[in-house]
């Protein structure tokens, strides 16, 4: 009895973990990031496991140092209370990126590793694709990091790998359902939809629950009429209207257009389309948002691939491959589990664009998260882009999705951004930053500090405390720190914290975290900025002003259209994924600091119905075609360094040493490999991006 | 002293396993594979690894079934003395195939179940994307089946996808470099190429060995003359020879001939080209050849992909993407450990083309087996097609890669082929047997025999004993056994004995595995057929003759000039993988039996220079192209189950249930799933196969 009852405490209610949390000897120069996460040792990732609390049979290990987590964990704890949940944001950034992914990860290796507070980070997983997974950067940075860092950045547990192969199952099914209806009479096809087994013929239940959406209330085969066989055996897809795109996780250029179907065998049915980056696929998104595996097969089913000639939305489910798609990523959904630096626990799960979808690591992983730091423990995510997409995103789609309430926004900012806002020079990759960013500019901070002004009052405006985490340079002074600190506070934030995680690790946020517990302890207000009940147009509009302070907006022809013809299909209740610029507030990114009196021009509006929102396109076509219609291009200057141009560095000087082409260590089989990646290379692949 | 030398012991000398083995218990009639499956409880895979002799440090563990082993342990056993090392190939199969992988599961069951001595079954990973993951075949069928099977058909470790991201990459680089070429001047690429950090340039040791092969002894940068730089600069690659194509693990008909580079990026370079399916990439054949990763890299690095406009072929190390395509392949050379229905353990790894390549598993996996094993034990593995087809690759293919010697063939009859052979009525997918086939007929079975004769034959020129598995069905009667038995004694099989595994698991082919054992104890005379010194011409006639009875071969001139050419280019001295039709001795897939005097064509002649084998086609264009032309095409024909009816109907009882739409439990999540992929699904995807 005793010891059953005390192993119902231990499961049911966790105290806090007994955590053999991983030293850090942080080296002044700072090493490259890749120095640092193979400087350190890992624990095996069953130990880590064990000591959060994860049952034996909860987990899935994938070699030495990550697991997967079962979702079975979430029945298990359902009576524990959450944890705190907290949002990492940012400033508006200049093209190098202010460090988000640092920051979160150095504020978990502070609340654990320093005041031995349960704490979790849940990151995304990078696309392999634009680096040939080796790169900086998703993984955190100096001495805030996720280890092994080659496992984060190559392949992981191969969910994006799951999610390339449905992407393209559904791909095929749809070219090939258009081929065959165009090539066959009713009669064939319904044979081959209904065929007849040993002699008896019968509908699936996919096929009775289209039947039933068809109208047709018949469950004998042999007793549709002509008209109602053609009804049931075409799916008349307007190939003009096809949205789904073929995904690869490589970039690579020359399949951004392209004619498909030449071959004889597909009879002249052949038509232009594109491969987007793997990440982009609105599979991915589904997977940020479900929340079990029956969800996911709801959403998948969902996803509108196309209309028919009479504008009716296609789906997934119409194409009769749920279910496939759902067994190729029966085991993605499962939340990835690995560490940081000082040996905490952190997931990596889900990677969806921060444009065209919401940005933000999966619910599930949080959801699982909540429950294993228990109620007085922290769960820390990260939202990419600068708070007024990111954050508004995680609170309008991913909170309302989740139903998670959170209890504080970490907003990050460095002195570099905001002198560029105080109208600074222009910060651009790859050039050296000019004087003003190196030496003391006391005024250009203070006329910058508008934009962490702003970005204050938009998380204030979801009735959650802000914390202003300001991620310190060498380069910035006592007195630019001080006075940062001191506008951020004044203009409402909960507390502003200078950050030295970078060059120090977990020590270098403590009084982040000593700040965010503070704050989360108070208790949130939470709200959402609109009810989902609006008509379209009217959301999109109180974003456009109330985050981005526009007059109003502008709907370009083809958006209102859409916007009709969504409303008219039944999706006019989603919540909204603005696809905009980072760099600004507006939709210019050269408009800095707090642009105002500005138009918010849409110029269309797509939908992503499985994942479950509208996501209008920002600005005019001409400004978009590297986030919209090139996303491997965007995805390209997102991930792979060339806004990072330290990271880049760091990359080329570590990889591939001082003689740009260095030995690196495989340490899984203690064999030296020529890492031949040149320079050349990553330039010669990506130069479209300079 | 005492404990460290049985430690010693231990590690070095493998005495008979202490396996606890899975006991069956067969039903009649033989439930569909996925029920047989999913009935069976596998062990952990870190119990079995433990059983036979893996260190904990030697396992990577994905999930709770499938482990890598690192090739660290053929360090630690290498004085320890290979086992035996058994090959099951087949006579020429009817289009619905003899039973090959069930006996090589069979045999192990039986060898290691019942007979107590070690033995690993070796076998080749299969293509998800022909049937999106849910098909039976590769894993065996009935009860001699590697289990979990949707384990083993749905990602399995992530090897597939890994070889798809740097197939794909290295694609991408082709097509951009090319880009750039067009584009760019010669110093502006050389910039790219060699570029100034922090003021320093520098030449990296791959651009130092092109620099050797280019007959330029200088290490300075700047000391190179303008002639040189653009010599350096520029591989000129040709696009018209490009030989290299993406692939994806999808059945996408769409994407078998498309053209790319269409958007306004790529400046009008868009070219015809195409997709393969993944395991045709020749990173899979050479991940099957390989055996270290110092090796593996020197094969990528050696991948001819397109020639230069001089005529001299374009490698993967001249576009200086073998360390990046090393890095993504560094965990795909881990052989993947499983286990067979009755707990011993198996080795799936690599799975590449049985025609354009040489449809074998993995060296690796079969040199790690044989240490495992011990002197006593046995390595079970199979090859792909009719013997006068895998068998012959296996022998003078992979075994002169491996250095491996071969000490038994297992030659897979079954009385339907035999009477296919003897003049029965054809045999075709997805029609009914005629009553030959069903009922005794003692004169088409002898007559058939002149197949089985002659593979045994086939055998022997290779110098080892040829034991014949006649994989019994339930209409073969006791006379057509016995005889069969009995001519393929009389044609110099060292035995003959009828197999029952798929009926009975590994109880039913006891007496196989003590005709193997007994064999295999003779000792082998193993001897290659050719010298690869021989022309090429010489090479391709030895086998035409010697192992498929033609009179001579007749080279296209398309042919000649590919053997004048890869002989000019150094290439001359490679074994020779014929891709030719596996339902005929001949090249002609109706001519059944012994076809005799005919003259086999040579259409055309490929290489893949990376696994090392040039590859000449068969037969006239016209009759190839969905062997070659599409093999997507092909590996639907192969893998879906479209030559094999049964484990089609069985797919379709089982997973799509009575209704044809059946719930399919994830037993990993216990969550019941609708699988939705109705009939018509796979066969609307696939019906251009009939």
């Amino acid at each position: 009895m005793v010891s059953s009852g005390r192993r119902w405490l231990r499961e049911q209610q966790h105290a806090r973990w007994r955590l053999h949390c991983l030293k850090l000897q942080p080296l002044s120069p700072v090493p490259s990031d890749l120095e640092i996460s193979r400087a350190q040792t890992p624990k095996a990732v069953d130990v880590l496991a064990k000591e959060i609390g994860l049952l034996a049979d909860e987990i899935e290990i994938y070699g030495k140092s990550k697991a997967k987590v079962r979702l079975s964990l979430l029945e298990r704890l359902k009576d524990q209370a959450d944890g705190k949940y907290v949002l990492v944001a940012g400033i508006t950034p200049t093209p190098l990126g202010e460090g988000k992914s640092t920051v979160t990860v150095g504020l978990v290796q502070a609340l654990t590793a320093h005041l031995n507070i349960n704490s979790f980070a849940c990151l995304r997983q990078p696309s392999q694709g634009p680096t040939f997974g080796v790169k900086g950067g998703a993984a955190g940075g100096g001495y805030a990091q996720v280890i092994p860092m080659e496992e984060f950045n190559l392949h992981l547990t191969g969910d994006i790998h799951a999610i390339t192969a449905a992407n393209n199952l559904l791909a095929a099914a749809i070219d090939t359902r258009i081929l065959h209806e165009n090539t066959q009479t009713d009669k064939a096809l319904y044979n081959r939809l209904v065929p007849s087994v040993n002699g008896v013929r019968e509908f699936s239940s996919i096929q009775l629950a289209r039947l039933k959406k068809l109208g047709i209330n018949k469950t004998d085969p042999s007793a549709l009429t002509e008209e109602e066989v053609s009804k049931f055996a075409r799916l008349n897809i307007d190939p003009s209207t096809i949205t789904w795109q073929r995904v690869l996780d490589t970039n690579d250029r020359f399949l951004r257009k392209m004619t498909i179907g030449q071959a004889p065998t597909e009879k002249g049915y052949s038509r232009q389309a594109q491969f987007d980056i793997a990440v982009a696929s609105e599979i991915m998104a589904v997977l940020a948002l479900t929340d079990s595996l029956a969800d996911m097969k709801e959403r998948l089913g969902r996803m509108v691939v196309a209309s028919d000639k009479d504008g009716q939305p296609v789906t997934a489910e119409d194409l009769g491959v749920t279910g496939a798609l759902t067994v190729l990523m029966k085991d993605a959904i499962k939340p990835n589990l690995m560490q940081t630096l000082e040996g905490t626990p952190v997931f990596v799960h889900a990677g969806p664009f921060a444009n065209i979808a919401h940005g933000n690591s999966s619910v599930l992983a949080d959801k699982i998260a909540l429950k294993l730091v228990g109620q007085e423990g922290f769960v820390v995510t990260e939202a990419g882009f600068g708070a007024d997409i990111g954050m508004e995103k995680f609170f309008n789609i991913k909170c309302r999705a989740s139903g998670l309430v959170p209890n504080a926004v970490v907003l990050v900012a460095t002195v570099r951004a905001l002198k560029m806002h105080g109208g600074g020079p222009s910060v651009t990759a790859g050039v050296p930053l000019k004087r003003e960013y190196t030496e003391e500019n006391i005024q250009l901070v203070a006329d910058g500090c508008c934009n962490l002004q702003k970005q204050i009052q938009i998380a204030q405006l979801f009735g959650v405390p802000v914390i202003v985490a300001l991620n310190v340079f060498k380069t910035d002074t006592r007195a630019e720190i001080d006075l940062v600190c001191e506008l951020a506070k004044r203009a409402g934030a909960f507390d502003a914290v200078p950050c030295y995680h970078w060059s120090i690790g977990g020590k270098g946020t403590v009084e982040l975290a000593r700040a965010v517990r503070e704050a989360a302890s108070k208790g949130s207000r939470f709200r959402f900025l609109y009810d989902v009940q609006l008509p379209i147009v009217e959301k999109i509009r109180t974003i456009a002003q109330a985050v981005y302070g526009a007059k109003d907006i502008e709907l370009s022809p083809e958006a209102q259209s859409k916007i009709d013809r969504y409303t008219q299909q039944g999706f006019g209740n989603l919540p909204i994924c603005m696809a905009k610029t980072h760099l600004s507030l507006s939709h210019q990114p050269d408009k800095k600091g707090v642009p105002r009196d500005f138009i918010l021009p849409i110029s269309d509006v797509r939908a992503s119905i499985g994942a479950g929102f509208i996501y209008p396109l920002v600005g005019t076509v001409s400004e978009l075609p590297c986030y919209i219609m090139f996303p491997k291009l965007f995805q390209s200057l997102w991930f792979m360094g060339f806004n990072k141009p330290n990271s880049l560095l760091n990359f080329s000087k570590t990889v591939l040493g001082q003689k740009k082409s260095s030995r690196w260590s495989l340490s899984s089989d203690h064999v030296v490999l020529i890492l031949s990646l040149s320079f050349y290379n990553l330039q010669g692949l990506f130069n479209h991006l300079v």
